[in-house]
């Protein structure tokens, strides 16, 4: 590969011929071949946005010429759409503080505009008005809050939504239920996927919540929290713009101290995706279970056969999507713990895990949102209901006992479950020879249906 | 030890013969010899509540009797107030419905109600319109949320007043500000404190986000969530009582399948309190750093010497409340996981990590709790500021040269701060030396009370 | 209660009167009013072994007289069996170092060697030559190491012989095997079984491998490491005789400053618990499974009935153990983080987190040993197989065909597969009408129990 | 992109043109667009060995004829050497068997073969003998195994000697030693490095202690672990084969079915690997604190400057190297934690996590390995020590009088301690005033050189 040279306060080093960023860049390149995976994408366009951000504010307030404002913006722009993604190869194992991936962008963007005709250098211009240490965490705010706008909350409403419509579907389907794993009282399908679905709504809302956290950015703080070099309006005025850019409601944080120094809003998010993380594996599973057999197993479902299941057994279809979605509930509550350890570790002025925060965080968002997009569309919408199987276990279920509690007493209700398990006859036939019942009045007290709806006729 | 013989479904045993709980609970304390720990009574008090609530509505509705609720209401009370905190032995290590802490309390209060005259029964009348798997559920909600609401989040407002109280006291203090733990630009010690109180009040905010989930509840639902056995005014009349009782906003949950197959209320607020605990490992953490030394450490503080440091060197006092405090992180880190890893395990109409759930959640409330308040009271409080130590290195920092950007440009701003740490001098001399600015000029630019405004004059 | 005057360099405060302890206990609990819960016993007998060796060992070289190693001796012998236990208040949550405790044993030990008629100073004469910077090091290997070899091991070796025993019996049990949870190539329960012993076995390897490192101690590193105070042959002898005290191989660790410094095998232990609380949770999830139905669920065995399932539901069973089991292991993989936290956060000469880790451990430890103990008596050796609930999806399982493939090849055997599935009839019935095989050879070629041997005849 | 059309037993689709791969390796792609990450290549390699392997062993055995075989060996070979490492792009978040994996190199390799001539199918050639079942567990330990023993093995080795060989030439650098982070009694920087060391090769002993479990394969169990379609001396020689490849020796496990239904292997080096970046978060905390300053911190070492600090404060700069292994440890730890939910989540006959462990293992030995090269070589071979900084505080520690307590007894030493630190003078200054010992015999006692040695003369 050619290259050539480039210099910093450091000395001279080689870079890429066509790489646009510089000497920094390389510097960090070298000094940590630890991962190989660069940082992610949603992570570089939003420092680019505040970049952008900057660019105009620094502008309105006279700080910078309208030529190289222009410049950069246009620059940050292209950056924004991801055109020049492969120029940002600092690993994530970093510098905590990612100055590294700062004047990655820094350098990126001064190379584009300078080829605008105007000079601009990457600290004074670019950088205007900024540190590493408000821009890294406002960056992880702003890439985060987008990423769950954008990606992860349509899915989950997606996904609610399917949700709905298949348990509307499913309404006249009466199913066994199940405590301790145990035959307990009826319930319906509609009712069992609701709880799914309200799982999903409750855990929209806790996203909602931990948003508004999310939304008060550290820009503004520079160095330390006091704000130096920076102008007084320049917090404001940078939260206004990237209000703007993203539809999000951005404002200053009450603290940049504890802004820079913690990252307490990254690990509630981190969180709430580890809770939303549980209810996928929680629906994973009952869709696994639900769809085992389909002799052997519950049999209640049929997921739609996605691909051969073995290379070895002919005719095996696996619940490919559940368990996809299952290890990517297990990933993100292990990205969680390792939030949570940088979470921790912040000493006086800075956090420094924040490129790790930065993409283990945008790692979990991405994983919950594909997953849900992949449950609602590949699992939910698509199985089948084995009613035949459900109907079997469902009025022989001696536990259908618990509703005569009321009319003929616990001791006699429980003589007649015990005498119908051990028979393995149907409930209502022991009561009707046991009790003064008739038929009719059984049939109506043992009718799971109603039984359902907690007994009540409807 | 001299015993009586019960009997249930199951035959015959014997139980202490003062025990005011029945053969259930002794079969509970049989099966589960685990851990030696029994349920936390802020558990037990909470179910007591529910069988208080359910006496209540029970009678409103015209399906008890008032002599039995009288009773059973009488019975509960002495409950709740922890008259018979020694009569709960179940471990937490049990049956995962918690079915035998439901039944214990149901024990307990049956035998007690009975000595008022009546003959009460433990299932027909004590749990009437409810099951474990509705009770239990809520009785996590209601004693977490009491918890919370009494105990934590009261000594947060304390540590976060005592925090503030102190900042406002050492506004005048300024020191050193570390990045990546290097000599950074100045702050003063009220911004740092201010940060310490912006996380807390924020972490605050955290809890009450997740006490409004925390207060729906599954109560109603009984034995699946279809509520069978339990008329439909249950749910809502129970949530009214538990409000009353309380002064907390009760309300029945959206879906009550959801709350007895889930613990997605709980795994959130126990991520909200490992997001507490990492708030406290800072503070900790920062506290234990200020104060170390005399000598070879930072030096910036002295805590309140509370107890003799070592046994082999005299003299030696050691930050013990903030190793208190970081401790108790790491355990409520390690809780949450636990938690975690039961909210993610369970299967169709039932979660069965219930006991461990609450056992742990009410751990973490209650060690976050006293953790505040000591840190408030034994290390924020009492604290005396090393202001001499604070001062050496302030002035001689290299870094104020940051504040010659604008003035002399950063190529000639380096120069100057190099030649300064080169030679162990302070900046102004050397700028004073090195450029065109006056003494006056430096020692106003250069002023650390001014750059922890952001180097804006006052 | 009555209280007497103590006093140390401090000053004065006031303790109960009857307490064996002294001013720097007393102190301790003033200052850690956080969990309630005092340090688990097995942690203080062990500080006490240590103060046993010791008083060998500094009596054995010339440094303490007879008379008060006499009397320290049976004081120590006193407290390691267990006579007072009720004199070791100090909560978990307190100095990191543990040196409260270590002060704690060495003031009741001085005060009961006093009652002898020597005169017995907890620094000088029992704490002779240790520091708490040892002492609690070594105390969590001692006490870890001795828990190990003498509760959890036999545990897990009953529970591997317990298994070994129940798959001996059930050999000539076939099944349907699962994987992905559907119906797979058939297998015997011995076979399953074997599995978990495997997994037990293996986990005790696992155990005898951190024992090696767990039995390397600290003692005779004294403040720092570098054994200041204490004769140089100390470490040596205090090994030896604490190897002689438990039949374990203790010896000095070969870096005292990594001992006190670091908890690296406390980590490696935890870690192996943890590994272990995974196979728990396999085994448990399997019984609970296999135990699921009776009619709705997999129906494979009867889980002995330890107590009445439900309030509401009469003649509900449930696998009580298991559950109890699960949550033990949820509790170990929560306590493994807390630890795990603690380990990494040590800094320079000294870990503080030790009395969490010491807490830990022993819970994780006790808490696996009896699950071990009540799975293999009250779930392994007492289950019933549902021999008729096996047998038929066994014989119609489509997936028998795989043991066509060699035969008819891998497209005809889909075929045979594809169409039995559809029709709901036996694979053997199938085979003969599709393919030139007759009768006999189909029998031999698809009897479960050959295929559960990879399809060998005898 | 132009496509050809594919065809499996679900029917047709369209595969990139040019792709090796064919239709069941498509339908993952389609199936699985989750994460954008495909598996490692270490773990495509590792099946590479076992497609050779057991092309060797199928013809050794007859199964196979020389031409299929040798075929399959060459395609085998020059995927092992990376050759193709762009042809195998399923999703990590995939089917939990990772049959879509093992598809994909089975799908590869035939499609190399069948370049040789001869017609070469992937389930029935590539795959002979072998199910996903087998397959990926053996490759997950053969990949994983050969990682530790070429890649972190060596660094860990190398870091070990590094830090040993500045060890032996800081022997002559004393300092103050530091307990609960406060002024303890010194020790020689050899000793303090020593500690690292020790705890590195405890390390490598663990990791030592986990391959012997690591190298126990799955392979010959195929489909359930009773080894159907697999003759009985398949698992032996495919471990021979494996082992001759590598150099290490596999081995069949003892119980094809706990290799099958779980990942305690893993799940122990994976708890291995977390303890080790407890050593490693230990060694970079401690470097960056005796890094920190150069004024308002410790000041003991002055880490190699790698690159420029900040872009707001000119000659900053920052233990970057530390802080990137800090990283790298707390991601460890996260992914253990990922690994440990898949390791408990195991059912019956099958582990359905098994991609995740795989990818996160690989990564963990990955991470791990790199950070203790880059910790060897940019933190421990170039810090510079600043003994001038080291000097002062340790002679005025009054921490030292611990060394007079056998001679002027603990009462008196505490009085020249309280006394030397108030005046902030040096102790043995006031030692010479308040006691009887001279000058000499002060300086003697007191010299921290020797008690470095634990206070013994040379």
């Amino acid at each position: 590969m050619s290259t050539r040279i480039e210099r910093d306060s450091m000395g001279e080093l080689e870079v890429p011929e066509k790489a646009l960023y510089g000497a920094q860049t390389q510097r960090a390149v070298n000094n940590f071949p630890v991962s190989g995976s660069p940082m992610p994408s949603r992570f570089i366009h939003a420092i680019a946005r505040i970049k952008l951000a900057a660019a105009h504010t620094n502008r309105d307030l006279g700080l910078l010429d309208s030529g190289r404002a222009d410049a950069i913006i246009k620059a940050a722009e292209a950056v924004i759409a991801g055109e020049h993604d492969n120029q940002f190869p600092v690993d994530v194992f970093q510098t905590g503080s990612g100055t590294s991936s700062n004047m990655n962008v820094n350098e990126v963007i001064a190379t584009l505009a300078s080829r605008e005709g105007v000079e601009v250098n990457p600290n004074d211009h670019v950088n205007m008005g900024q540190s590493s240490n408000d821009v890294i965490p406002t960056a992880i705010h702003v890439a985060a809050a987008i990423a769950v706008d954008t990606h992860l909350r349509p899915a989950l409403v997606h996904l609610h939504a399917q949700i709905t419509q298949r348990a509307d579907i499913l309404q006249h389907v009466t199913k066994t239920g199940r405590t301790h794993l145990m035959d307990a009282m009826p319930l319906r399908m509609d009712q069992e996927l609701g709880a799914w679905a309200s799982q999903i709504n409750q855990a929209i809302e806790r996203l909602d919540s931990a948003m508004q956290r999310l939304c008060r950015l550290a820009q503004g703080g520079t160095a330390v929290g006091t704000g130096i070099n920076a102008p007084p309006e320049f917090a404001g005025r940078m939260a206004q713009h990237l209000s703007r850019q993203t539809g999000l409601s951005f404002e200053p944080n009450d603290s940049f101290f504890a802004s820079l120094a913690s990252q307490d809003a990254a690990v509630e998010l981190s969180g709430q995706l580890k809770g939303l993380a549980c209810v996928v594996m929680k629906i994973a599973n009952d869709l696994r279970w639900m769809n085992s057999g389909p002799l052997a197993g519950l049999g209640e479902i049929e997921l739609e056969a996605l691909q051969p299941g073995s290379s070895i057994m002919p005719g095996k279809v696996n619940p490919v999507i559940p368990e996809s979605a299952a290890q990517a509930a297990a990933q993100v509550i292990g990205l969680d713990m390792a939030i949570t350890v940088a979470g921790q570790s912040g000493n006086f002025q800075l956090n420094v895990m924040l490129p790790l925060v930065a993409s283990n965080l945008l790692t979990s968002i991405m994983l919950m949102g594909n997953t849900a997009s992949l449950l609602a569309d590949r699992a939910i919408a698509t199985f089948k209901v084995r009613e035949d199987n459900l109907q079997g276990p469902l009025a022989r279920n001696p536990i259908l006992v618990t509703a005569l509690n009321n009319v003929i007493g616990y001791n006699a209700a429980a003589a007649v479950a015990k005498k119908a398990y051990q028979a393995g006859r149907p409930i209502i036939d022991v009561a009707e020879e046991q009790t003064d019942l008739d038929r009719e009045t059984l049939e109506r007290l043992l009718d799971p249906v109603v039984l359902t709806r907690g007994g009540i006729p409807e």
